[in-house]
Order: structure tokens, then C-alpha cells, then sequence
């Protein structure tokens, strides 16, 4: 079931390489599929690849070429696109939370487009970076998601009304909406009510003379690999998020963006890990065998956390008489253990220094590493 | 309160050298004194200090000028406490989850100590590395303990019994037992049961006629500064845990070795972070403040999950007025919260470009920093 996951590029390069386990192996033609999968649904929209989801630099070198644009957290992911060739206007700071010299930073490296979400916020940024333009990020519910947002981030419409009309007081342009519905969000339904929030913001915006220009509507597009039961098609979102925006911003549509991250490269990657160890203790202490692997919590794995996300795992034995396992990583970590509560089933003959791939992990894996945890090495990437 | 929680040496180098925040700043002398405390306590252990705790060079030389030994989890790990200048046989090998390639590597560099508790890791150890002296950990109950420990690790008493009889047959030494009573663990009492477990084993394989000569009594000794309330002193623990060894081992003691982490570094080290954002939305969304700092989840406080452990915080304005906030790290990960649920108050006054420093930061921050989510760099660790 899991083969046909893995492409044929991914799978060559495994054969012919032999890469050291543990590593991340990205296939750059699904990125780009998954780019211009977005881009189709949502021909009118700009794609803004939200490179904290995975900053390998040959990503955004392809995602540059293709003409995409980037989300971008922080000072050192600016510094990546640019190394990229992606000139500062395709950048947005995106990072409601920002130092005001990485913003003046910024701005001196010609970076035009700022989010915020209150008012100190958008003082920094009027004082370092005169004339931008902003966004103002608003909270909406994540129903639906498998990562909800939390309040760290956005503020009220109304709130949100204010600060846009004290951006045009302070110099800056007063430039749109955007929001989040969630990572992996499932229902595209869940843009509907933000969109209707950003539309009445336009409207209460323009009485006072002020003009948004864009709508930004995040990301939350899924992967399509690792959920039980399936994720709906790229295609159905364009659809359901077009009649969204018709409805409330008729005919008069602003410009819109989409800052897919795990949308666009979850499925990309497979996480090549080797079986460091298989104990079979006793069943006083344990009833499942414990299957060891090279990666853990610490070294790519991290959205293990919680068991919400359940990874398809492909090993040399698929097929064959399967039973119970608890699944953890190296680490002397007590924490390093992978799938306890879910109930994971791996073939009985699965053995120590077999390889193993956990299928669709391109998304928040290497970057979230620890820089040596244990004395183990951050993860590798190759992008095939 | 906090004030006298920063040493005089940490307080200097933040004024006058001003580092660049984030980092981690470790006053070695606090380092040195908890090694002596632990030495003195027990002073017919020996202690091994558990180098994932903290890995910075400074503090494996400091502890090999002062004798002390290492409980490594990887090659990675021995090979910075070589580099520190202590000799192998001062090195336990002590991660039950190795890969063969790994062992055999220490073998080579003449690491003569290793962990097990299963028999595939025992048949690894025979053929990469014959004679060594091994140790098996046993599964016990961590009561008590702030972060109590999973069944990752440890086998029965009775399997270990088995499996030291088989290790004899297989041509390693079989030394000894070990057990971890849990992280932060606040009660000396928890040492009793697995101590008297250890004894039985110890009296059941000289039955076989096998001598064992260690008991690996592990860590869990607490840092005393972020638990409200307090810890008992570390002179406590020497006292009940000699108590238990006596009254299961009478007057035939076996070698003993500490494995300290937390306990060794916690209390030395000093976050330094600056506030980049203090955000009041509105009441509509926000019942509190929210206050952003540069360091968060990802670079050092990995340790605020569950927010079970909450750190001590200094700020310039302490001692005026209070009022209950939330904190919150600077990625745009929803997820980088700091302390949401627990109750913080900080002052009111508490303004962009201050800095702020979290107390006893020393254990499992720089090396658990990721390598560069979000785009920000790893920690810096600066010791004094």
C-alpha cells in the first residue's frame, strides 16, 4: 500500500546512494506539482511558500524559478530566498513579531510587504521601514484543523479597523487582511467566515477613504499522505475559497495570496531511518515489542508529538505477518518515543539495521531538529 | 527575589559584555560546587555526569579537571568528552539503544562500560565489543519525579537476572545494574525500592556464581531553583540513598556511580532574552498581555512543555507593579507558547528591548535549541 508513495526518483536515489541514515530525501518534482497544484486552483492568487515548513535552499531555488513568492519569518529566511535569486519584492515579512532592526534590516534590503497584529507592532514598523506596506493579521476560529492555531497570533476585526486607519496616519500603506484557518485544515468551509471578516473590513475601511488592496488567506492546505481516510483534492479548496471570496467581495476581488507550507512540500519527503534496535522484553514489563529507530522526536520527527499526526512507514518486509509495536527514537529522552498510544502494526521480521522510510514528512522535519540533542546530528536533506 | 538567583559572575559579563541575545550564560563555579556537593553527599560514588544535560566544552573540561566521569548517550557524545581531555575509562556508554557501527567504535577508542537491557543490545555489545563490562537497567516506577520516566528503557529485575547470566556466557563482564528513578525527582525515598530490586539480583546471579560489582544509582537529582517551594538539599539524598544501600547491601557495597544532569548544571545557567513584542489587543480577543521574547520552544525552552517546570524570570522592573500575562516565544509557530496556563505576572512596566532572564536554565537547553526553525540561529552558550 505505502509503495506507490515513495516516487521512483526518491526510491533510485535510496538504491543507488545508500544515504546515511537517519536523512530527508525531498523529491522536487512533487514541490513543484504541488506549486503549480495551488496555482491552477487559484490562477488569480500569488503563491507565497511559507519556507519555515522546510528551508532547503534548493527549494526555494526551484520554487524561484517557477516564479513563487515566500513567507518568511525571520531575517535568516530572508537571507535564504534572496541566496535563492528571489528578488525582495516576492518576500513577505510575515512574523507578526519582529525586532525592529531585523525590520529595518529588511526594509534597507528593499523587502516591502509587513504583517502585524497591534499597534506596537506597526509603530516599529512605521519607524523602521517608512512608507511599507502592511497587513493586519486577525484571529478566527480553526475548527477542523489538526494543528489549531492558538491566540498567539491576529487580533479582532474591529481592532484590526483601528490599527489599519492609524497605519495610514503613521506613513505606512494600510494594505490588507489575512488570517490563518489552521495547519493541515481539512475543511475548506473554514475560510469562509475569515474571508467574510477581511470583506467587512474593506467596507468599513473604504468609508473612511482607506482602499485594502489584498486579501491574504494563509495557509492550512494539508498533505495529502499521512491522514487516514484522505485529505479532499488541492482543487476543491480553489473551488470552495473562489466562492467564498465572489460572495462577500463581488465582482470587485482584491488581490489575493496563499502562503501554503506544509501544503507544499509535506509530501514531498520521506524520512530514510535504519532499525537500531528490536527488544522483545518480557510481558511483566511489556506487552509490545519496542522497535528503535535511528530518528526520533529530535532529529526530525517532532510532529510525532501528540500522536496527532500518524505517518505511513514503509519497511522491507511489508506484506508479511505484522503485529503489535510501540515505535521510538535514540535518544535518551524518555520523551523520544513516536507512537505509543496509536496503534502501529509492523511485520514480525522487521530487524535490526533494516531501513525503514516514513512516508510524507517534507514538512517541519529538518528545520525543527535539534542542533545535537544526545550528540546526535541534525538531520540531513537531499533534494533529488 | 530572583535577584540573588544570578551570580555575581553571570550579572558582570551580561553588563559588561552584553551579549546578543538570546543566549545561554553558565557560571561554571555553580557547576563545580553541585559536582562537589553530589561528590560529598556520596562520596563512595562515583559520578558520571550525564552530558546531554549540557554538552558545552567548558563544562566537560571543568569536570575533568575536578575527576569526574561521563554517562554518554552517543559517539557524538564521547567524542566531545575525549576532546575535554578525560580518558575512556572514565566514560560509561550508557544509552541502552546503540547502533553495533557505534559500539564498536567506542570499543576501538577503549570505552570498557555499556548499557543494555535486552538481549538483541547485549548480542550487539558481545560482537562489537568483547569482554566489556555491561550493566543492565531495570524498569522502575518514578514517582515523585517532575518528569517521570516512560517503559522506553529498562527490562524486570527477573529478565536482567537471565540476561547477566546469558552476558557472561556470551563473554562480557557482566557489572552490574542500573535503574532512573525520574527526572527532577524530589523524593530521595524513590532510590529505596529499586535499590533493594538491584540486591536481589545481585544475591540471585551469585547464586549462578556470578559476581556483579555496580550499582548505577542514575539521575533524577533536582535543580533547586525553579520549583516553587523548594527541593530537599542534595546532602539529603546521600543520606537516604547510603540508608537504603546499607539496609539491602549490609556491609558489602558495591562500586557505585551517579549519573547527575539537571542536577549538575540546572541551577548554573542563566537565559538571557529580550522582549520584541508587548502586545495588548482587545478584551474582545485577549484577556491578558502578551509578551514576546527572542528565545522561545524552539531556541532553549523546550523544557516550558506541559509548563510543568516554570522558570523564575528577572526583568528590569521587578518589584513594581504586576499584572498577569502570557509568554510566548518569537516563531510563528503556534505552538511556540511559553505559559499560557500557569499564572505569570510580570511588571507592568515591562517594555520592547528589555531583557529578561529566565533562572536555572542550565539542563536540556542549548543542545535541544533546534539547528534553525523558523530561521532563527541555535543558542549561543556563553560560560563564565
Amino acid at each position: 500500500m505505502t509503495e506507490t508513495l515513495i516516487t521512483d526518483k526518491i526510491d533510485r536515489f535510496l538504491t543507488e546512494v545508500r544515504p546515511e541514515t537517519p536523512c530527508l530525501v525531498m523529491d522536487l518534482d512533487l514541490v513543484e506539482r504541488a506549486y503549480r497544484g495551488l496555482a491552477e486552483t487559484l490562477p488569480t492568487a500569488r503563491v507565497f511558500y511559507a519556507v519555515k515548513a522546510n528551508p532547503a535552499p534548493e527549494i526555494l531555488e526551484r520554487l524561484t524559478r517557477l516564479g513563487g513568492c515566500f513567507d518568511t519569518a525571520s531575517r535568516g529566511e530572508i537571507e535564504l530566498v534572496l541566496a535563492a535569486g528571489a528578488g525582495p519584492e516576492r518576500i513577505s515579512f510575515g512574523n507578526t513579531i519582529k525586532k525592529e532592526r531585523d525590520i529595518a534590516w529588511a526594509h534597507a534590503a528593499g523587502v516591502r510587504l509587513y504583517a502585524f497584529d497591534c499597534i506596537a507592532e506597526l509603530e516599529k514598523i512605521a519607524r523602521a521601514a517608512p512608507g511599507a506596506q502592511v497587513f493586519c493579521r486577525i484571529l478566527v476560529k480553526g475548527e477542523g484543523a489538526k494543528w489549531p492555531l492558538s491566540k498567539k497570533f491576529g487580533c479582532s476585526p474591529e481592532l484590526g479597523v483601528e490599527l489599519l486607519t492609524r497605519a495610514r496616519e503613521l506613513g505606512l500603506e494600510p494594505y490588507g487582511v489575512s488570517f490563518h484557518v489552521g495547519s493541515q485544515q481539512t475543511d475548506a468551509a473554514q475560510w469562509d467566515l475569515p474571508i467574510e471578516r477581511s470583506a467587512g473590513m474593506f467596507k468599513a475601511l473604504a468609508e473612511k477613504g482607506i482602499q485594502l488592496k489584498l486579501v491574504n488567506l494563509g495557509g492550512g492546505f494539508p498533505g495529502h499522505h499521512y491522514q487516514a481516510g484522505g485529505v479532499p483534492p488541492v482543487a476543491a479548496y480553489g473551488i470552495t475559497i473562489m466562492d467564498s471570496m465572489t460572495r462577500h467581495f463581488g465582482n470587485d476581488l482584491p488581490e489575493m495570496i496563499l502562503e501554503p507550507g506544509r501544503g507544499m512540500v509535506a509530501d514531498a519527503g520521506v524520512l530514510h531511518t535504519e532499525v537500531v534496535l528490536v527488544s522483545n522484553r518480557d510481558t511483566r514489563t511489556h506487552r509490545r515489542r519496542w522497535i528503535y529507530l535511528d530518528a526520533g522526536k529530535f532529529n526530525g520527527l517532532i510532529e510525532t508529538l501528540g500522536e496527532v499526526i500518524q505517518y505511513k512507514i514503509r519497511t522491507p518486509h511489508d506484506g508479511k505477518e505484522a503485529g503489535p509495536v510501540v515505535l521510538a527514537g535514540p535518544t535518551c529522552d524518555s520523551l523520544d518515543i513516536l507512537y505509543e498510544k496509536a496503534d502501529y502494526r509492523l511485520p514480525l521480521d522487521l530487524a535490526i539495521g533494516d531501513t525503514v522510510q516514513f512516508i510524507a514528512v517534507g514538512a517541519y522535519c529538518s528545520s525543527y531538529a535539534s542542533v545535537g540533542f544526545n550528540g546526535f546530528a541534525p538531520l540531513k536533506t537531499y533534494c533529488v
